[in-house]
């Protein structure tokens, strides 16, 4: 078991800023029609900023580890939310963008390992969003 | 329905710059004994970052339609890991600390409505995580 910690703290109408507990501080926002400034990006584009974030390192590991040439990841990530209350994200695209002269197969298996088995964010994500997977190679 | 749109790139190692589509950036890292540069925060805390930061707006906004005198609103969260693959978030702790002379009552009704009723980030995690609220209040 770990424990994380994070804070927000409210500056100035809906304007935010978040400490966490590895030591980083950044600001997040809302739009100006909402109370915010417009300084920083919204809390659910951050949530999907995490499901990027975790799954990205994971295939950058997972192709290390198979001896992949790898030379740079992008992941992409659209997410559509529901239109009542609660609007959670109910539909999310995850596109997985390699650099390098990777083998699509050891692609494809880094980033089921990482949906199915490794990604803690994606697992701590309610099981019944629809997601839609693909991945591009450049070599 | 809306769209939001987020990308990572990696930098170096699992040094990670997200985008986000309102036109913000940030670095997301890990540790350097898991290959980062230990100069960002970790995806799983921007996960909790993302909760903190949407149920914190939901709440300031309730607060104010109460007229209630909210000065300043920080919320705090802890979460605990799965022990085995994959690490999900099963524990999480959210701590609501308002500044203001703000009645009780409504205080813990704004919380209530957003864990319930409008933070969309929250709907977006799975309901089996083990949740614990509590509030103060700081006249």
């Amino acid at each position: 078991m770990s424990t994380l910690s994070v804070e927000v703290n409210q500056v100035d109408g809906m304007q935010l800023l978040a400490r966490t507990g590895s030591g980083f501080a950044f600001v997040m926002d809302s739009t100006k029609d909402n109370g915010g400034l417009d300084e920083g990006p919204r809390p659910k584009e951050v949530l999907l900023t995490a499901l990027a974030g975790c799954t990205a390192m994971d295939v950058i590991s997972i192709l290390k580890k198979m001896q992949e040439p790898i030379q740079r990841l992008v992941v992409k990530v659209e997410g559509e939310t529901a239109e009542e209350h609660p609007k959670y994200v109910k539909k999310i695209s995850l596109t997985y963008i390699a650099y390098g002269n990777v083998k699509e197969d050891n692609l494809k298996k880094a980033v089921e390992l990482s949906q199915e088995k490794y990604c803690g964010v994606s697992a701590t994500l309610r099981p019944d969003i629809e997601k839609h997977i693909s991945w591009e190679i450049h070599p």
